[in-house]
């Protein structure tokens, strides 16, 4: 079902110029994305075939929602769509790394924080918010 | 098995002091590792529930090998030793972002650069190796 090619070996896995994903049994690969200009990692989530080739197609991110089941354009319901700067993947092409930036009111997550990652976990496994 | 409580609902999930993390049907949480100097996103991995105890225990990134099918302390092999600067976790706790200084050469990836997500992916699908 996937418009991607299998790699035919680790050489070209990791050092190939092919993108040759590698979904796992559910058909996705992990996806984080980070602010362009802060650095700061925003989510983590999911990407199936279709949403890695409309994310590379279009420029704004999209992923694949597990609850819901379906392709997720981030930001089309709350307008935090996110502009690719840059895509890359990893060694193994089993993850990718978007550097992007939220439009709308700039936020990703939908607790209301700017990042997903608000939580600092201490040493004694106890969480602190961090505005 | 786990150390680990459960969230016992949405709102101590989302919002609590109480690190509650939501392995999935492996036993694993997703972990980001970033540069705690450049920000750069070097790995993405998994964590069991001894892993991330000892991760937040002794400060070094311990991780759960897929392929080997054991706790991996990154670096035991290789001098990569990842000290971490800091531990977040995610609004839904199913994901962990931590900063790390790696140790030894400096690297993360077995292939031998810095970051395990050394390729760029264009737009037409095609990966270049960023030094």
């Amino acid at each position: 079902m996937s418009a991607f090619p299998t790699a035919p070996d680790t050489h070209a896995l990791e050092r190939g110029s092919v993108l040759a994903p590698r979904f796992d049994a559910n058909g996705l690969i992990a996806a984080v994305a980070t602010h362009a200009d802060t650095g700061e990692v925003l989510m983590f989530a999911w990407m199936n075939a279709e949403a890695l080739q409309r994310t590379i197609e279009t420029g704004e991110a999209h992923y694949f929602s597990r609850s819901r089941n379906e392709l997720w354009h981030k930001g089309a319901t709350s307008g935090q769509i996110q502009t690719v700067e840059e895509m890359r993947i990893d060694c193994d092409q089993d993850a990718v790394w978007i550097k992007v930036r939220p439009q709308g009111d700039g936020g990703a997550c939908h607790v209301g924080f700017r990042s997903c990652f608000y939580r600092v976990v201490g040493a004694d496994g106890t969480l602190k918010e961090q505005p």
